[in-house]
């Protein structure tokens, strides 16, 4: 070893050690015949201090050293006299004796510190120099901490972690494949995992009852700002199990998980609401329950034929009451329209409504309606002075819903009620089977085709398709989706009822799902089961906007690893090999 | 819960009480009034019985019950009168009250049992059932077991666990890449990681300073009858470490695995031998000791000049010494010269000589030797009364000397030397940097381009490169290597040197490896590391003769997954979207 002791662990009661530490220089400074060097490691900083009086040719040498260079230091543990009470070995420094030098380092494109200068194509590009900085190492040990207590726990609960294939076939449901031609099999690919899917279902086919694996997956898909061409899911399934156990199981591991890395304790159970109050009440199926805010709902016929044109023509008025708020200026009001008229979000106009302080009410709509109908109004949200109501309207419920579910986030976001220090979990349940594609004139598996029906929904499979609800459910926590899953089909005519009814031929579905299916013959036990991604649940305790920030080497939005160039072009002899060639100019 | 109780918990104690079990069933027996039903789950066997006399349709149901069908059963824990003393369960039987079956099962296309009548490849088409047997299952559970035990010790020993990426660059040194085309990059490929090496590397440099990652890797090779083209590595690295602090570390983990997963205590460290040595004395750089045998050489000047040709024209004469094993028929003798002649091996023949109990010496070339050149062998090999002398000769040392460890290791065998329960763990150490490639005119690298020679011999690396000693090693347990790694280059000029070395222009090296000599640019530590076989590894632990009895869904000698049957043709329009098209016929 290049060290006897690391640059964290040095305390009061250490003094008059002789140690070797080893790092890397994060700062030199030179007060009077003194040289003082910050010496860094994973581990923590050590000040190291070389006297001009005492060695003036160790200290020179010292003065020589710059940022990021290498080294390795002798010498006696001494008590500063000057204490830095922010970090934990602020209290001793090393009298250096020895100093060698073992790496020189040109100096760094960005400053190696908590708040640096370098912007994101740069540390991208130098991502090892940015992982050095000791924010974002401690997003990665936070992943490894997440990913040790999730194997303690599963593995207490019996779980057993079986490694599943990464070279599989290519399935046309769901998203794009990754595939990889095979030489062997020429004109032949494998393809990259979507999600171990069907092989934790053979796992359980095959009686191993409990299986979890943390692995990688992988989608071809046009990546948004916080997407990630590979990405790690906790994958788990169980035998002999309904709704309620997997929800038990999986709440207790949250738990766990909140418990003992962030020491927070969750006495209760968590709520649990239906994917159609979700949608109802916050517009979105993942709802960040951390403030209420609830949306309510403006019967059309209070308020249509008063003249007011755009709810005398909409479908659907709703609102949300933001407590409070009356105070908004006629600029932030402003400011809000524009927010939700942006066509990301989409919507025709806002209409608020302050409740004064004598309860009465002041809206952007005073001329239409009397004054009996506005308090209607106020009471229908439950509106107190010093309240503002705001309210859009549509031609489609659904999608006003989710327009009001932005404004709610936004406003949510401007009364600082959504804290990254405070956590909100929610089971979100009963989801339905089956969403229609206008588009495509067919129904699409809302979770994937393997999601059992709600057994007593089965027999409107036939006649009312849509209106089957699924046994499946999703984590919640503070409005992101960090877990979803679902009780499975175990029997085979059922699972082939749903291919048909996902427009697969019986021919098409053997192909691709015959082995599934065939396995269901032999003894399928019922099943069920989750999968965390774990990119976002690491990004939620560490309280990041990107799961970027919690990836040691990620891809940018074009699916490129910068710093090492990849994509790239391959040789033509291996083009040959694979039986391959590029069409593209 | 489909069940209040596993099938492997109930114990005498539990007499009495009302459980619910679920599991497949395993077989079902009727004598006179009774029938009995071996219920199976991943835990254990249950005997459930139902009574003709007391409810006549629930027996009628239980003796239609056919193999491997799903059931759920209720009723009250009896003790038997009839105990089976060779399953923990052994003691009760379940007196059934009510019984629903779950599922039925089509007759499994092999036995379910540990002496399983399917064969190789009906057992691979339906792995989902291979794996319901006791045998396949204990095999995964042991994996699981040795994953959690290796995340323990090196999680303890300050080992954080970081992902890398599985989208990464080709690099043309090495085993052939699988690569992925990339849609969003026409005309370039990500390639699959044979390791995660250069990440590794890089998260040294990034300060991260004792990184491990139990992973999946790929190899496009053609496939041997032991290889897969996807397997598991448990890849390991630390920062300012030397050789011998790397040595210790892995020990440790190796003696906490014995310890933890088969009760085996090694208390003396493991021995170390160099390269030379090993391939000197057992003619492999993986020598099984559990055995001695080892080789000894017969000078040439000896043997030669006697008449016997074979000798004559030899440039290496040499032989191991079995123990006791002078009473080796004729017949037995021309099956081992048989076994050395095979194409496989390609020895020219085998020389033997018997010491009789007198301690004179009879051979197969006693008319060419005198008694005294006899006995001068006998001496080299330092046999006794009763032993037998197998020599080999040859044109070429290292070529001989692999022909003598094969014969070694089919002696060990024959002699029962090479027992699965009994273990010996071995460091080869002081491999050569360099390989030279008679066919390709250069040298390789004999581990990979970043392994560093020793300090003492860089000063050769220009003029005699082949004689340059790496720091280097391997973990041999019973002959198999388990594990291997180095001490890597931390020097950028170093590095661009060893890459010219082996053939890489500059443009090439910058252009495959210029993020690592860059990263190492700016301050990179001494750091070395090691990695294993994970499925090699859990192989020996069970015993197993082949590894893919501990991979869950392994591929065949083809590449291919023939329950899922991947690869496979995908559609056009996929290929299209990835511009490529296919030129094989």
């Amino acid at each position: 070893m290049y060290r006897t002791k690391t640059c964290g662990e040095l305390r009061v009661a250490n003094v008059g050690a002789n140690v070797t530490l080893a790092g890397w220089v994060q700062r030199v400074r030179r007060m009077g015949g003194m040289t003082f060097v910050d010496l860094r490691d994973r581990y923590g900083i050590t000040q190291l201090v070389f006297n001009q009086d005492k060695d003036a040719i160790l200290c020179d040498k010292a003065n020589k050293l710059g940022r990021e260079f290498v080294i390795q230091a002798v010498g006696i543990v001494g008590e500063r006299s000057n204490k830095n009470v922010h970090i934990p070995t602020g209290d001793i420094e090393i009298i250096v004796s020895e100093m060698l030098v073992l790496n020189s380092a040109a100096t760094p494109p960005f400053t190696i510190e908590d708040d640096t200068d370098g912007g994101d194509d740069l540390r991208m590009k130098f991502r090892y120099l940015d992982l050095r900085r000791q924010l974002v190492r401690a997003n990665l040990e936070l992943r490894h901490r997440m990913t040790a207590e999730v194997r303690n726990y599963l593995g207490g609960e019996g779980f057993i972690e079986v490694e599943t294939p990464m070279l599989i076939s290519s399935t046309p449901e769901g998203a794009r494949d990754f595939v990889v031609p095979s030489r062997m099999n020429p004109g032949q690919f494998y393809a990259l995992p979507q999600s171990p899917q069907t092989f934790k279902q053979l796992l359980m086919v095959s009686g191993f009852d409990r299986y979890f694996q943390i692995v990688k997956c992988f989608r071809d898909e046009d990546l948004r700002a916080d997407r990630q061409p590979e990405f790690t899911q906790i994958d788990c399934e169980m035998s002999f199990v309904q709704q309620d156990d997997v929800l038990c199981m999986f709440e207790g591991m949250t738990k766990h998980l909140f418990s003992s890395l962030l020491n927070i304790e969750f006495s209760e159970p968590f709520p649990r609401m239906t994917w159609a109050d979700a949608m109802k009440f916050y517009g979105c199926d993942k709802p960040d329950i951390r403030f209420g805010m609830r949306i309510a709902e403006v019967p059309p016929e209070l308020v249509r034929g008063h003249g007011f044109a755009p709810f005398d023509g909409a479908e659907y008025v709703g609102g949300i009451c933001v407590e409070g708020a009356a105070g908004y200026t006629r600029k932030q009001i402003d400011g809000l329209a524009d927010f939700v008229k942006r066509p990301q979000i989409g919507a025709k106009g806002l209409i608020y409504a302050r409740v004064e302080a004598d309860g009465s009410v002041k809206s952007s709509v005073d001329k239409f309606y009397s004054a009996d109908i506005l308090l209607r109004i106020k009471d229908l949200f439950g509106a107190r002075p010093g309240d503002l109501i705001l309210i859009l309207y549509g031609d489609d419920a659904m999608k006003t819903r989710k327009q009001l579910s932005e404004l709610r986030l936004e406003m949510g976001g401007q009364l600082g009620l959504r804290d990254k220090n405070s956590f909100a979990c929610l089971w979100v349940v009963d989801f339905p089977l089956l969403e229609w594609s206008e588009a495509d004139g067919r129904y699409y598996a809302m979770h994937h085709p393997f999601t059992s029906p709600k057994p007593e929904d089965i027999h409107l499979l036939d006649s009312d398709p849509g209106a089957v609800s699924a046994n499946a459910y999703d984590m919640v926590i503070n409005g992101v989706e960090v877990g979803g899953g679902s009780i499975r089909i175990h029997d085979s005519d059922l699972q082939q009822k749903m291919f048909r009814m996902l427009g697969f031929s019986d021919d098409q579905a053997l192909a691709r799902f015959g082995f599934l299916t065939n396995a269901f013959k032999y003894g399928a036990p019922p099943h069920g089961g989750i999968a965390y991604g774990l990119d976002r649940f690491v990004s939620l305790f560490a309280g990041l906007d990107s799961i970027r920030d919690c990836i040691a080497f990620p891809k940018n939005t074009s699916g490129r690893d910068v710093m090492i160039d990849a994509p790239s072009a391959i040789d033509a002899s291996q083009l040959e090999e694979l039986h391959l060639s590029i069409t593209a100019k």
